[in-house]
């Protein structure tokens, strides 16, 4: 069983808008709404996947209630601590005749003291049985900077290794409690670590704590810095631009590859392949499954490389 | 006790957005949602008034649970029918800093046959006691164009007089049935009546059923045209711009005049007054009662005139 954990989920709401136009009265042709959030991306990739997942985190309100709703209506597993104050939205207004996509995306809700430790004990309650810990997203008002740190600690303390995927201060603190792996984007391990280049950033991360760094480039593929060496694994080609798919399914294949066991090769090609199959859904936490395996024998992967761009 | 009826009604969610972006991110700073929609503003200003009124509508769905807690919350009554289909949300992403509010209006559910029926049996049920009947806004999917109609004809069986704002087919199929008032705004009048002129389009309404016609023109106050006669009320001054605001205090101020039996001029002083003391709130069905005695002596009423304008 794989955990994900997502502290700041949202539901994803969809608006149709024909010609958006600010200061003017816009009409919503249609409107969805899913749940979301990069964790409960993670675990919907896993699920369809068929990989057992569970997807922790806070859900509160009426849009926390559609949230669990939505994902008992795809049968993903979810045990989210309820909270007082409620679930944000996302809104993303697409305008297909401009081509636009224009996200408003609400603060959510501040976390108290005791839902943050209800949390903890859900998770504590939770590891023994659980194969991969992934911590992913952004932390939600009213948590502790090193809210991260506390949880890949309490892994580490059942021997359950951690996949995070954060930015900024909540990576930074979180690094030195050793998570196994840290699965940035090139700009927010530049903002972590004031570095350019992917291999100096990556080596600094590890250096600071984490045993593995996997650098995610866009259409470049991934950049891996872990114990046994370091590689760039290329996807064949990458079509469409859904980065937050793209990420959250590496993130699902890095999980996968630590709870089975994988070497560094077997799991940056599946991490590179599905990252790709993903980036083409027009929705985070879908993926071709089709477009996967077709990926999965056309990664390049070469050892001992940096970024091209870097050199 | 006023009936109010709104058959679209919606919860209204404020965001406020720093340099609102088209096609980039935009953090939301503060949201706030209320329960909004013509009649229920119009039930709103008549509980700031201490006047006893019950909206009558459609809610459905979460965001109908929102809108009813929201009017709990208030203490203003309300009987809705509960829907299949979700209340709309209307969402207005104000941008202090460009002086902007940018409006999204998803299009709210389709009402079915027999949700139609449970309304109609609502208001016919709370008639006997009704003093004035208020019909408000824009018809739902789902409704036949002539549902104002056939509510007018109800109410005149029982003799409970109505006041109907409504505009396009809805408004045109309506006035045949004979409500006791109508209240368009000028751009509405024009719309239904293709005539230039709020006299013409007021003496056509009137022509082809309509009692009376009381029509509101901004700044410039309110033309009346009725079986009394004809007047201009104009409020010593309107500042700022809410006029979904300054048009459902009208309704709810002819609303009042209705019921306990004014003439003309006062109710017209009322509407007029109450209007521009709504007009300067931010919020649709806020009124500041100061603003609203203080221009009850100061409107400006004159009769046998029409607009300016349109000399």
């Amino acid at each position: 069983m794989i955990l994900t954990v997502t502290p700041n989920p949202a539901l994803d709401v969809t608006y149709r808008v024909a010609g958006l136009t600010v200061d003017a009265v816009n009409r919503v042709a249609g409107t969805d709404a899913r749940a979301g959030g990069k964790g409960i991306n993670v675990a919907r990739v896993l699920h369809a996947l068929g990989v057992p997942a569970t997807a922790l985190g806070f859900a509160g309100g009426r849009d926390g209630d559609a949230l669990r709703a939505g994902l008992d209506a795809r049968g993903i597993a979810h045990d989210l601590v309820a909270t007082r104050g409620e679930t944000r939205r996302t809104v993303a207004v697409v305008d297909p005749a401009a081509g636009t996509v224009t996200l408003l995306n609400e603060p959510g809700p501040v976390i108290t003291e005791s839902e943050w430790t209800a949390l903890r004990d859900r998770v504590e309650s939770r590891l023994p049985g659980a194969s991969v810990l992934v911590l992913s997203g952004s932390l939600p008002r009213g948590l502790p900077d090193d809210a991260y740190a506390m949880l890949v600690r309490q892994a580490e303390r059942h021997g359950v290794p951690v996949v995070l995927d954060a930015d900024g201060v909540a990576l930074r603190q979180a690094v030195p409690a050793g998570p196994r792996v840290v699965k940035p984007n090139a700009a927010e391990l530049a903002g972590a670590t004031g570095l350019p280049g992917l291999e100096a950033g990556a080596r600094l991360l590890r250096r600071d704590g984490a045993h593995a760094v996997v650098v995610s480039d866009g259409p470049r593929g991934l950049y891996a810095d872990t114990p046994d060496g370091s590689w760039r694994a290329v996807p064949p080609r990458v079509v469409g631009g859904n980065p937050t798919g793209a990420g959250d399914a590496a993130v699902a294949a890095l999980a996968v590859g630590l709870a089975e066991g994988w070497d560094w090769p077997r799991t940056l090609a599946h991490a590179a392949a599905l990252s790709a199959a993903a980036a083409t859904a027009p929705l985070a936490g879908q993926v071709e499954l089709a477009a996967y395996h077709d990926n999965l024998g056309r990664v390049s992967l070469r050892a001992g490389e940096e970024a091209p761009q870097c050199r």
